[in-house]
C-alpha cells in the first residue's frame, strides 16, 4: 500500500465520527459493470437523513443542499463501500455535514461531499430551530416520536 | 399561477431538448411523506447516464462530477416529475449537461444542476475521445453495439 | 441497416408523439440474460398512466384493457429501449393509446400494443366523464390536485 | 355471497392445476391506493414463465404473446390475490396456457388472460422443439441444467 | 438420482400441504453467485405471512418466532426454487408452521425450519384468540376484511 | 425510561463492536403497518455477511446457520433501527456471530440472535480454513481481491 493511500485510511484524521458499510450487489452497477453514480447517491443521503435525526433529535428532516460531488474512483460488483459522515456546522433550523465514501477493497476514495446541508422541519413542514450547536456523541437528542403517527412511543410498550 | 411560475413553464427558456417524467410512489418517499432526494437523485443520474450515451455514440460512459444541488421544493406521492437535459459543454471525452426538475402538479421547480459530467470509456474503462463538439438532435450517433457482451447488433437479427 | 429497419425508425411514420427511454438492468433479465417481459409490461403500464393524467387532466386513472401482445424481439443488459405512445380515441370517461416499444441498439421494433385503455375516476372511484376529445400538445390540462391528499397545489408555496 | 361469485369461487370449474398467491404491498399500489395494474402483469409473466419451465422441461423459455387483458376488479393494500395457470395447446416449440387471477378478500375476479404464449428455446435463443402435448401434475419434466451456466445440476452435491 | 434425494422428493411425505415457487433473479444473488440467505428468509416470511391469514382467516397476523435454520444447500441464477408449508399447531392465539425449501433443479433440501410462529392481532395490535384447532384445506376461513381500511369487502362491488 | 430500558440501551453491556442502522420505510411494513419481519431479517443476513467478510478477510462467506429468532417489539415507518453484531467464536472454516436489534425510537429491543453462523469458502465454493482466532477492531484482514473477478486490487489504481 503507498504512502497515500495509508494516510487516507484512517477516519480519525479526517475526523468522521459515523461510518456504515454497503455491499455491492448487481442492482448497483450500471452497463460498464462497475458501481452506479445514482446507487451511491442515495446510499449517501439515506445515511445522512439518520445521521441528521440523530444530532437534531427531529425524525422530521429534509435535503436542502448537497454540494459538488466529483466521483475519483468506483467499485465492482461483491466490493465493500464505507461511508462516513461528520457534522461540520449547526445552522439554526439546519445541520451541515460533510461525507466521505471509500473502497474498502481497493483502499480507495470514492468521493468526498463538503457539505451536505440537511433542514429540521416542524409538522406543517415549515423549517424549525432545533437548538443545538455542536454534535453528539451519545444518544441524549434520539427522538421519542413516531414519525409517521406523530405519537410519542412509551418505552416498555 | 404567478409570473414566477409561468414564466418557468417553458423548457425552451431554459433550452432543454430532452424530458421524462416520474410518478413518485410510495417508496420514493422519505418519513415526511415527501419525495426522497435520494430517489430524485437516482432518476437524475440514470436519465443523464442514458442522454450521455445518445450524445456520445457509446454505451460505456460513467458520471464524472455533479456540481452543487440545491432543493427548493418537493412533492408528494402520486405527483409527476418532469426531467429536463441539455448538452452545454463537449469536452475531449467528457459531456457536460445542465438538469431541471420540476414537479407538475405545482409548477414548481424542484432543482437545477448546472453541471452533470459524464466521461467516455473505452473496453479497459480508460478515458476515450468521443469525437463529438455539438448537440445531435438526431439518431445518427446511436450505438450498435450490445453494451454487456460488445458484440455488435446486426439490423434484422 | 436494411430498409425494414430503416422505414421503423421514424417515430413520425406511426403519429407516436411521446417517447421515454430505459436502460436495461440486471433486475430487468431473465434466466436467459434477456429482456424480461414482465419488466417490460410494468414500464409500459407506467408510462401510459402518465400520459393519461396527462391528457386527461386527472391523477386518478386506471388500466381497464390492453390488446394483445406479441413480442417480436428482445434486448440484452445495458441496450436502450424506447416506449412511444399515442392517444388513438378519447371516450367519455376512456382515453385509448396506441404503444410501440423499440431497442434503440438493434434498431428492432419489441412490440406493438394496438389499445390501452385507461378509465378516468372520480373520488369515489367511479368512472368520471373528462370532457376532451382530442390530444392535446401543450400543458393546458395538467391536474393542480395532489392525488395523495386531494389538496389543491397552490403555486408559488 | 352471491351465485355470481360463488360459482367463480372454484378452480376446478376452470380447469385451472396451478395457483400462487401475492400480497399486495405500497410498492405495488397506484396512486389511487388500488393496485398497479403493472404490478400485476409482472407477476403473472412471471408465474406464467415458472409454469412454462416445469411443463416443457427447459429454463430457456420466453413470451410470445399474451392475448387481450380486461381488468374487471382490483385490490387494495393487504388483500390477498391468488393468481391460476393451465396449459391449453403444446405446439411444436411452443406452450399456450390460460391464466386467471382473483381478489381472496373480494371474491371477484380481477382478470382472465386467455392465451400467454411461450417458447422454448436451445442455446443460441433460437426455438426448439420440446417433444410434449399434454399437461403434466407430475414432476418428471423438471430440467436438470443450471440455465445460468449449463452445467448439470448432479444431485447429492 | 440416488436413495435420499429420492426420498426426498415427495412431498407428501412431509406432510406439506401448500407450496409456492421462486425464480432466482440476479437481485438474490450474493456476491459468490449463490442465493443470498437474506432473500430466501424474506420470500419464507412471506409466504408463511399468506398462510397464516388463510389458517386463521384473519389478515392481522405478525411473525413471532423462527426456530433454528441451517443452510443445506444453495441456488444459482435461474434455479427454481420449492417452498412447502404446513401447519403443525394451533395455539390460542398462534399458528405454527413447519416450512422445507428445496431446488427443484437440484433436488436438493436447502433448508428445514421445524417451527414459525405467527400471531393473530386486533385492531388495537394486540393477540387475539383465532378459536382453530386444526387445518383447512378450503376456503372457509378466508377474511372479508381489507386489511388497510378496515372495511368489509362486499361481493360483486 | 424504565430501568429495564435503559440497561438495555448500552451496547457496551452486550459486548457489541459493530452498529449499522436502517431507515423503515413502506417498502419494508406489512399489512398491519408494521416491520415486516422478513426485511428484518434480509437486512440482518446481509449485515452478518458484511461483518463477517471483514473478520474473515475473504469476500466468500455464506450463512449456514441461524439460531431461533424471537421477535419481542416492532417498529412503524420512519422509526430508526440498529442493528449489532460480535463475533463470538472462530471455528477452523466458521465465524459465529450474536445480533441484537433495537428500535432506537421506542428504545426497546426487537430480536436476539444467538448465533450466526458463516462459512468461510475457497474459489471452488468449498470451505476454506480462515486463520484467525479472535476479533480484529482494525483493518487488517480487509480483503484486497475483488469478489466479482477474482482479480487483486492494487492501491492506487
Amino acid at each position: 500500500m503507498n504512502a497515500r493511500n495509508d494516510e487516507e485510511w484512517h477516519w480519525s484524521e479526517d475526523g468522521v465520527n459515523f461510518h456504515t458499510r454497503k455491499w455491492v450487489r448487481p442492482e448497483d452497477l450500471n452497463a460498464n459493470g462497475t458501481l452506479f453514480g445514482g446507487s451511491l447517491l442515495r446510499w449517501i443521503d439515506e445515511e445522512a437523513a439518520i445521521y441528521a435525526i440523530l444530532q437534531l433529535g427531529n425524525s422530521r428532516v429534509v435535503t436542502k443542499l448537497i454540494s459538488e460531488i466529483e466521483f475519483k474512483a468506483s467499485a465492482l460488483q461483491g466490493d465493500l463501500i464505507e461511508m462516513g459522515l461528520t457534522a461540520t456546522k449547526f445552522g439554526r433550523t439546519s445541520l451541515t455535514m460533510r461525507a466521505v465514501v471509500r473502497n474498502m477493497i481497493t483502499r480507495q476514495r470514492i468521493l468526498t461531499i463538503d457539505r451536505i446541508v440537511f433542514v429540521s422541519l416542524d409538522e406543517q413542514g415549515k423549517p424549525k430551530p432545533h437548538g443545538f450547536s455542536d454534535i453528539t456523541y451519545d444518544r441524549d437528542r434520539m427522538p421519542h416520536e413516531h414519525p409517521a403517527t406523530g405519537s410519542i412511543a412509551l418505552p416498555g410498550n
